[in-house]
């Protein structure tokens, strides 16, 4: 049973997991640290963990579950770091958006220690000490994605503490997991993040244009381009094959539609655009979006 | 001004206009024709005109502004059949995505007659009968795209009217409106059809998996991906030229961000991911936004 946990990292993601555990969960005692000065003071003042440390060797030294909740570039010199501080049977785990990088950079950092990452699907376009909430979990999945020979005891503890914090776990491996988020959430992030710029680089149509019409389609494009560019760049730099391979996919098929509207070919275009409704309803039946047109927004 | 309307095709955007005037300039008659029958009767249930004709002569035959609410290939034969029915002060008015299109079906369709072409900007993703509701056009633009020497009274009173349901009213010409709805509504929609399909082709991913880890991204493409494809496969084909050169620049701009992956240039991609963020915050300041994050979902 986890007792202790360390969360390294207090922005969106940290901040929601001290959170969550002073919700759910709470006779875990919690400590947390951040790189940053200014998150710390911010963590301390939200509460987002019982105790802020201003050293990173005094917040893991107790805990008997590390989370490193970094961009997953910094996963590696983050591990390096505490590795000298931590108890022998502390459990080490992530919360990074790619997981072959993170298992391959704990697993060097951390020689002998039993590591566990995983990955909750669940974040919003903000970041930062100001961004986490105790519920960004409740009714999503959290990937868990152990190394063989993972020690099964520490594997089920990781498990009941994110389904204390309202999530579903499901076990993958880590190459799956990779090619399964390409698809469901980097390359979606991609095309938000190159549509807007191509936006604002135009000539012919005013920024401001761009803005005014942006109930069009476009606005939900800027949110997702609003993502934390750190994390993102990481995101990309460390699943780059399963990002390439997506994206030669989406280019072909996006090749074929161009070609249907170049030809006039509207019986594709009808085609492609009726196959997709239903994996809409799939969505919201699984409770993974509201159903409320808009997404219920005010207008 | 403008006393009587009627209102041809009533689905989202027709069913809305006509909530809205009974909501918002009550004392305007309204009529309204659509050509399926249950949609008719819906419309009747739902009271979103005063009168729901079976006859689309009936429907037209005291309005001083008729506005066609059908997707904008139905716009030319709509227009013959109301042609020879209309009073000959009539406008002709309509809500269609693209512009230049629909300025030429209606002025080959309608010669000789006061036609003013405009086009709500404000929508989602839900159509027909049940879709329509009093407030979508609150807060939003409405773009009018008059031909030279459009009749300034036809003009003005069609503004007064936009105004009353809460729209702010901009003039374009219709060449200008098609370039800047490709970049902020017609290209997010074929991108999002676009991934849409490729994740629901995919082999070693399955379907199941898209739609559990949706979160991470995707579901908002899912919620764009599930507007009508008759609509949309019109919008294509009828707005060809601007969307193929914005097509085109996306894909330049999304080979760039391939090769900066490609080949690990971090600053890059954190370069382009940074500029993004101050488009959302203007959107959000300019009200065509929520600034909840993740659009302030339940969780
Ligand atoms: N955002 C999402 O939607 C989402 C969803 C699922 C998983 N994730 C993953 O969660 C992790 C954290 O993302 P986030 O969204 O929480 O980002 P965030 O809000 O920016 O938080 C990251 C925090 O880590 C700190 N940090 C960076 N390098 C550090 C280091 N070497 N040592 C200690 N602290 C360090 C950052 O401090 P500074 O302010 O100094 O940079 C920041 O406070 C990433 O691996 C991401 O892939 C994110
Ligand atoms: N949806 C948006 O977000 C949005 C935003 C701005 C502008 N627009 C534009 O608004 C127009 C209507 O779109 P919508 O979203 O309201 O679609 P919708 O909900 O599908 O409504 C269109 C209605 O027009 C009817 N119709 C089709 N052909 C007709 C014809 N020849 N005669 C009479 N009625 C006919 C349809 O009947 P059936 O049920 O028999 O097809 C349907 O009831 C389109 O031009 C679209 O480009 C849409």
């Amino acid at each position: 049973m986890i007792e202790r946990v360390a969360v390294i990292g207090l922005g969106l993601l940290g901040g929601s997991v001290g959170l969550a555990v002073r919700a759910d969960a709470p006779e875990i005692v919690t400590t947390g640290y951040d790189a940053d000065e200014a998150t710390r003071a911010r963590a301390t003042e939200r509460g987002l963990v019982g105790t802020v440390h201003n050293d990173i060797a005094e917040a893991v030294r107790d805990a008997d579950l590390v989370l490193l909740c970094v961009p997953v570039g910094a996963m590696k010199s983050v591990a390096a770091k505490i590795d000298p501080h931590l108890r022998g049977d502390a459990i080490v785990s992530d919360v990074g958006s790619s997981k072959q990088s993170v298992l391959r950079d704990l697993t060097e950092a951390l020689p002998g220690r039993t590591i566990i990452p995983a990955h909750p699907v669940a974040g919003t376009e903000q970041s930062g000490a100001d961004a986490g909430f105790a519920e960004l979990f409740h009714g999503r999945w959290c990937i868990v994605t152990p190394p063989e020979g993972a020690a099964p005891e520490a594997l089920a503890a990781l498990r009941i503490f994110w389904q204390r914090l309202g999530a579903t776990v499901e076990i993958m491996d880590a190459e799956h997991h990779d090619l399964v988020l390409a698809v469901t959430s980097h390359i979606p992030h991609l095309i938000a993040y190159t549509i807007v710029g191509t936006a604002s680089d135009m000539e012919e149509v005013t920024r401001s244009e761009v803005i005014k019409y942006s109930a069009g389609g476009f606005r939900d494009f800027t949110r997702i381009a609003a993502s934390d560019p750190t994390m993102w760049r990481d995101v990309f730099l460390h699943n780059r094959d399963a990002v390439l391979e997506m994206l030669g996919r989406f280019t072909e098929d996006l090749t074929a539609m161009q070609r249907a509207i170049r030809s006039g070919d509207g019986e594709t275009l009808h085609n492609m655009f009726s196959r997709t409704r239903a994996i809409r309803r799939q969505v919201i039946e699984q409770g993974q979006d509201d159903a409320a047109p808009d997404f219920g927004r005010k207008h």
